[in-house]
Parts: structure tokens; sequence; C-alpha cells
């Protein structure tokens, strides 16, 4: 069942254009296309061009209209559900990752771990209805479209679905310095696997961090405290691909 | 010979502020510090702030010269060289790797391929002088103070640098999409390498492309078209590192 959502949104750009256009799960209330614009002249965009009924605005109508810009000519309106509350049980599935988010804080880290994870294949992303950056436009936007490509599964009980999907034989991966943590990559990736990360300035919570099998870290080369949690995300994700690829 | 820089930068945040306090390299013209702010109760400042002569500002006074945020109350004036123009020759060196940015255009990201290089232990960063984003205060800022500890090379001829660097011994490897690219797993990336990234939009240029020895790719797993650049640059360059600790 998915939660019902009639908030108008909008999201700008040829990537955010292509994805909601070509889904079939969003009402579309209007496009707004820039004469001479960028979009208007993009290969990507042509098939959906076609099928379209849409208004070219001219450059002093369009800039007024949306003046911040970063659109590449091309503003859509819609409605429709960005998320979903029921975690599938995944039984017959062989290989499948879901990244837990314990409380991200950063619209911008949401959006980039959203767009991130969705090119690295996992699965699905669950986040806390409470304490964490809410899904807005702004994190939207910056998935570039990859949340109409990733299920984005927002419950009330973090920790509780995280046990729920640990009797359905996942193994739950934290991504977090602790004493019994493994580097990245000598975790076993392949199979089953839930693996969490924690909010920007405090990690993952206590009970939660208990919940987990095994704990990976990214130790840092440098000087610099700590990594951007986006960019951890994309190290381990691509490990889990680089691991499921070699067999 | 590094480059003259007079001009005051401001940069805020605790991690920035421990990367400028902590290095002999910059003027510390000013440190702003809010009362009962994160800063002034923080276990990593205390020792900066000891030996500091600072001013500490009362809420309304802070809030009124600094109304944007995001400053864990403390904000630094200060003013040096962040750009070298000469990249060393790293003749007695054995596993050293360096990033060229063939034109980089967005802030965000030039920030964050900072962050992530140094801390995936890159040993410099190489960008072209003209078409690419300039450093600005909010590439340092996204940087959290990474850009004290990683050279950042700024160099008129991007190209010519990477021709000089391969007479040098060091292997050219292009991060791009092409019919000889190899899943980036599989290029060898010990010894003495470039890492080469394009522009977001654009990719990497003709002539630079035509310099790489070798090109590798991170194959999408899913539908969206791409990954973010500075995602990339993490996939990569911790794989770097888990091929060195392997061995």
């Amino acid at each position: 069942m998915k939660k019902s959502n009639n908030k108008l949104l909008i999201c700008k750009g040829i990537n955010n254009a292509i994805s909601i256009l070509g889904s079939s799960r969003f009402n579309i209330e209007h496009v707004d296309i820039l004469k001479e614009g960028k979009a208007l002249n993009s290969d990507r965009m042509k098939i959906f061009l076609k099928s379209l009924n849409i208004t070219i605005l001219e450059k002093e109508q369009f800039y007024k209209k949306y003046p911040d810009g970063r659109t590449q000519g091309i503003v859509i309106g819609f409605r429709g559900n960005i998320v979903e509350n029921n975690i599938p049980s995944f039984d017959d599935e062989k290989d499948i990752c879901l990244l837990a988010l314990d409380q991200i804080e950063d619209p911008q880290n949401f959006g980039q771990i959203i767009r991130t994870a969705e090119c690295a294949g996992i699965n699905g992303i669950i986040f806390p209805k409470h304490h964490s950056a809410p899904i807005t436009q702004s994190v939207l936007q910056v998935s570039q479209g990859a949340f109409v490509n990733i299920p984005l599964y927002e419950v009330t009980n973090l920790n509780h679905e995280i046990l729920q999907l640990k009797k359905s034989d996942f193994w739950i991966i934290g991504l977090e310095n602790s004493i019994h943590a493994k580097p990245w990559y000598e975790v076993e990736f392949s199979g089953k696997t839930v693996i969490v990360v924690g909010s920007e300035s405090r990690g993952i919570r206590h009970k939660v961090f208990e919940s987990c099998d095994f704990t990976a870290t990214i130790p840092m080369q440098g000087k610099t405290n700590s990594l951007n949690v986006s960019a951890a995300v994309s190290a381990v994700a691509f490990e889990r691909i680089r691991q499921l690829k070699k067999g």
C-alpha cells in the first residue's frame, strides 16, 4: 500500500524530466519548456516531447516563472507517491541489498545517496519518518530523477524494520568505525544484506548499531576527519558490485 | 613557487577551522566564535581555542554578521596560497596517484572531490586555470578543510602536464565510457597513476582523452543516466586503496 500524496511537486532539469515522464506512477500537471532551451534540443528528450501536450515558453516568461535557474530549460509539476511504507519480503531473490539511513539530516546528502544507490544497483532505501531529512523537492532535485527508479521505504521504526529483515535472512552491516569493524572490502556483500549508515554528526544510534551483525569501516588515508556520507555509500555500494561481478 | 594570494578568505565550521588553524600556511586574520556555540564546546577545538587570541561573540552579534548559518559557531578569516602551480616529479616515490579534473564546472562537485580525494589518499589534484570552476569560498567550504591537506595544482595547460607526467612514468587512466574501457576494478592502480575525470556535461575533452593509456568505466546498474562525478571519484579512489592494501 502506498501512501497517498496529492501535493504538487516541482522538478527541474533533463534527467529528472526523463525519469518522471518515463514512469506511469505520476500525474503530470504541467511541463514548462523554454523556447530555444537545452531540453527542447536534447536528443534524449525527443521521444517525450513528441507524446506530450507541451507549453513552450518564451525566455522572458520562463525566467520570470523560474528565476533560480538550473532548469536546463524544463520544469515539471507532478503529483504522486514518492515513498512506500511496506518493505517486501524478497523471499525468492538472491542478491538483494537495501540501504538503511539512520537519520540523515542534510537534503543534499540524502538526494546524492538516492542517486548513487540507484546507479550502484541498491534495491531500496529505508529511512525513518521522523528525525530524518524529509523528502523535499531539493532531495528529489539532487537525486537527478533516481527517486523514480529506486524504492524509498519510509518507516516508523527503523530498528524494528531492520530486525524484521534480520529474521528474513538478511545480514545487517553497519558502516561505522568500531574496534570490531573490518575494512569495507573484507566484508562479504553477496546474498541478502542491509547496509546501515548513520547521521552526519552522530553516526548510527546505539540501538540500531546493536542490531548489526558486522561493522565495516573505510579507514581515512589523509588528515581530514571524515568522508562525506554519500561518498562512503559510493565506495561501499560499488565494492559490492565488484564482489558480485567477480563472483 | 606558490602563487601569491592576498585575498581575504572566509571559511565556516569546525572541520574547516581545525584544518586551517592546524596549518602554518595561512595568515589568520580573525576567528569569530559564537558564545555557547558548538565550536566553543567541541573537544576537537579545545587545543586551538587555548592558543588563540579569540573573540567570542554574543548570539545577536554573531548571527547579524553571519546570517546564512551552517557555521557551527565558528568563522575564520584568513589569507594564503590555496593552489600551487608546479607539479613535483615524484621521482623517488612508489605509489603515487594524482587526480586530473578536466573542466569540472560545479563548485559543489569540485569541493566534494577535494574532500573525497584527500580522504582516499590521492596525492594531488590537477586542474586547468581556465574553463573550470574557480576555487571559490564555496569550494573550500564544501571540502571541509581537506583543501589544506592535499596539493591543488592549478595549471595553464592540463594536457601538457599530463604528457609531462607520462614522460615521468605515470600511467594515465581516463574515467570514461568507451568501447575499450575496462570495469574500474580491472584497472591496475598501483605505481604511478593519473586518474582523469571529465566535466559533468561533456566528459573528457578529445585531446586529453587521446593522452590516456587506459580507460576505466563504472557501468551503471540502474536506469539513471549517470553517476555524480564526485561519487565516481569515490568508487575509483577507494578501489585503488583496496588494491594497494590487498597487495
